[in-house]
């Protein structure tokens, strides 16, 4: 059979969050692979409470394990690499990335006691990475973190550009800027270029990206407008951000502290790499604690209102001796992403109770996105023209808008979302299979199936609020006649003005003494109608039917 | 002693929704009172899982039910009438409304099983209502439901502006227009105003507010470039919205079809007190389906993603007979409220998997506020030139931020949130006391605490999973070997490769098995060293500690 291309998106595509990409070539169903990025997701109370982190369900790479060439890593945020050591025993091949990137695949492989020895350590193009029949580049791009990197993928059926996440910075203020005659280049060799598959997530913002030198004036006015503390927020992976900050804190007079081990670690990681080459000094919390209010600057975790980050510990009170008062100012240095608008807005409340003065990034004074907005998109499919778009990294809206503008433009292109099987070989992408896919759940120490229904459970629970009943059966099959009933998370009392628990017990104890031996004797058919009754009850009591668990002992006959 | 004028908000001062708001006047401690406004809000899975509604705690009224003259209520909005029948029992006073606003208290009370008897149908301005010591007048103000009301509240002590939730529009489409000269008026007879208590939702939007009429002509220009289906979400009650949008369709040669029993009502509302003149037909859901789909414009409910209205239905599949095409356009003339964003994304998504065309109104062309922004506030502070301005409704720092920029003015101000007793006598504000409140949760058919411990347990659940133990012990106080667990929400194999429940039965066992006679006789020694095994074994096994209930289950002597 001919051989073909093949491009199967398991996380990222149809969502914002744990990219995860295949490609393939080779003869159908033998296709080599690659794997482009293994990152997570976070949980949510709506959809996944009491789950630590949420990631593609690579159960088709297991299988195909022996099909597998290595995993190459973009760049280092969590929704790229934040799975690689959870996932790494599933594949076991090597994983490559570069030098920055790498440090930070390294903790996550270690943290799960993986081997480190899987990961190589890559130069940036022209340096080329042979895999099975893969040859593949990292080429750096401009993004919210160092060192991020599109990938150029050459196979016998013709070249990919994988954007990974990017903007078009050319003053990015840490890291390698956009460089557009390099990808000029990249464009013109050879056959040029078959697919692009492109970040898709700013496909909504029309206006321009901006660069984040321009954040450099605005950031020092904005500090040296303050007259008590100043604190600002940011991701910890921007550390170009940091720098500004920092630099601007400096050049305002005052002592740049760090607060969140995120933050520490960056900034020790970009200087062990290499990446970051000048960060002002630094103070503890301690000798910040001490220093007059207006010659400290904190930079700090939790720009999305995470309730163990830094600022989430602030906003409560006294943290690491520092406690913020009245006059005080906090910015936010970010953008709120969506759903966690709940989180963000409880510590600024928080904070204003303390009459700390918030000064807020959603206006875009005082932060830049890191993704290529529309038209910077536009300009990407113009510089690269592309035979084939593939529209990646996004909800399923982005990547249907984004493909309608390629469309547009003429290009052949195909919205492609997880578990969809595309051939890319011919002049326009053709979907050729379905591939079970979905999401596992790090849940304690556990990976758990999104669909095994214990997250089903836990949200029943939580809405249902959750009724225990225990009964016994005696040696000879006669029921004892009480039950025993607790409830939890569900009102104590009733309408009857009694103890709930009391009311169901007094039905079941009626229903106890009547039951017929064939349903007593009968585990399942005791336990549907002990929860039918429970259930009655409380509807009846409460207006709620809870969920509802019995357990029937059997005494033994000794 | 001296009499005094107090303001006591109970809900509303500290967030956004469920206002409720006390002014009392005599002396101190036996202050007649009037309640003005008692809302809702709603809750969430991250704060208050399965609670269907969310109000003030209104103990300290019910505690002093005989000072109270009165309820006014300023607007038919969920978040200020939609407590009524659920708290009037605990008031059991006269309810003053205006007809429209009326008809929806009367739905409230009726539902609830209230006599509407106690409600009293008002004109405006002119007519004073004399409730105690206060002299209350309803003045039209203009906001996103119609005959919002602002209250004139003249007392002994002087004269209270209370603004209720408003906007300054001068052509509101439907209802009453904002009377600057009416207002002029007002703050010009007798001594002026002493107190203005006003809405700071919006006081962190820079620009001024913008006419509900604007929406006209984008809106129509929106309809007639569609060449399918056009739906179009908004809130229900945003009567004059439905209006234009239906308005639009009909010039643009569409049928109506209103979808949701809300939006159905509202309309049925309004025609019925007059307050809606005229309203193209409409046609019904059966109709609609029949129609070419270049002929129908859909106006339906759940622009804020709740999962039951009619958004959610048409994004899932047929509702109704409808269903939703590729080329369809869908419309969301609405603003996403903060805390809604994951509910609005999802339907958005599954709308773009059908091929829909979304429309966001966050842009501002599809969608104008209801509320007052930075300027209008000012323009109000200018107009009534009140000695003392209590910025109302609104989270801490809407509030905060609006007592700033009154005081920079010149005016006196005070943030006052939920419990806070204001004295307002004197030329500035003064806290004089302070209230225990909190919120009370309508749970099924229960009103509970929101401290109650439900709603934790229920989050407890969510987050950790449930383990039921059930343990019995014979008539000789000996344990039977047994222990049997049942687990709800976690994960069913761990790291022994076996079930959970079953390593956590085996340690168990062998405690109950050595367990000393003092532990087994006590019911809560025996309890908290089952819990503590439990939690321990399944740490162990899958690195999480669950809740844990024990049920212990003695055998009574024959």
């Amino acid at each position: 059979m001919a051989e073909r291309l093949i491009y199967l998106p398991l996380g990222g595509a149809g969502e914002i969050g744990m990219n995860a990409y295949v490609y393939g070539y080779g003869e159908p169903g033998r296709e080599r692979l690659i794997v482009v990025d293994l990152g997570v997701t976070f949980g949510d109370m709506d959809s996944a409470p009491g789950i630590d982190l949420i990631m593609a369900d690579v159960g088709w790479l297991e299988a195909n394990r022996d099909r597998i060439e290595g995993i190459f890593i973009t760049h280092g945020h969590e929704d790229h690499v934040g799975a690689l050591g959870l996932l790494w025993p599933k594949i076991q091949k090597p994983v490559h990335c570069r030098r920055f990137t790498g440090a930070l695949a390294r903790l996550k492989l270690e943290e799960m006691g993986q081997p480190v020895d899987q990961l190589q350590i890559h130069a940036p193009r022209p340096e080329v990475i042979t895999a099975g029949p893969f040859q593949v580049q990292f080429v750096p791009i401009s993004h919210s973190i160092p060192e991020s990197s599109a990938l150029i993928i050459d196979t016998p059926a013709g070249r990919i550009v994988h954007t990974g996440d990017f903007k078009l910075d050319g003053t990015p203020v840490v890291g390698e800027a956009f460089d557009p005659i390099m990808w000029h280049e990249i464009a013109g060799e050879g056959q040029g270029i078959k697919v692009l598959a492109c970040d898709s997530t700013n496909i909504f913002s029309p206006q321009p990206g901006r660069s984040e030198a321009l954040l450099a004036n605005p950031l020092l006015d904005f500090v040296m407008a303050q007259r008590q503390m100043v604190v600002a927020t940011t991701f910890a992976s921007n550390i170009a951000r940091l720098k500004t900050l920092a630099e601007a804190g400096v050049a305002a007079g005052r002592k740049i502290c760090l607060l969140g081990r995120a933050m520490r670690r960056m900034i020790t990681v970009g200087i062990e790499t290499g990446i970051l080459t000048s960060f002002p000094p630094v103070v503890s919390p301690e000798e910040a604690a001490e220093l007059p209010r207006d010659k400290v600057l904190l930079i700090v975790t939790g720009s999305q209102g995470e309730r163990r980050a830094a600022s989430a510990q602030l906003s409560r009170g006294r943290y690491l001796g520092i406690e913020l008062k009245e006059g005080d100012s906090f910015l936010f240095s970010s953008r709120t992403i969506p759903g966690n608008e709940r989180g963000v807005i409880r510590i600024q409340n928080q904070l204003s109770e303390m009459g700390v003065d918030l000064f807020d990034a959603d206006d875009g004074v005082y932060h830049v996105s890191g993704h290529a907005n529309r038209p910077d998109i536009e300009a990407v499919h113009d510089l690269l023209k592309p035979q084939i778009v593939i529209p990646m990294h996004g909800e399923h809206m982005h990547l249907r808008e984004h493909a309608k503008l390629a469309t547009k433009k003429g290009l052949a292109a195909m919205v492609a979302t997880n578990g969809d099987m595309i051939d890319l070989t011919g002049p326009v992408p053709r979907v050729v299979d379905q591939i079970d896919t979905g999401r596992l759940y790090l849940d304690g120490s556990v990976l758990i199936g999104a669909m095994d229904g214990v997250v089903r459970d836990r949200i029943r629970m939580a809405l249902n609020g959750h009724a225990m009943v225990s009964v016994i059966i005696d040696e000879d099959d006669s029921p004892l006649p009480d039950a025993w009933v607790e409830l939890s998370g569900l009102p104590e009392t009733g309408r009857a003005g009694v103890p709930v628990a009391q009311s169901i017990e007094g039905e079941l104890a009626e229903f106890l003494d009547r039951a017929d031996g064939k349903t007593v004797r009968n585990d399942d058919k005791l336990e549907e109608a002990i929860r039918k009754i429970t259930r009655q009850v409380s509807m009846e009591e409460i207006g709620k039917k809870p969920e509802v668990t019995v357990i029937i002992s059997r005494l033994a006959a000794e």
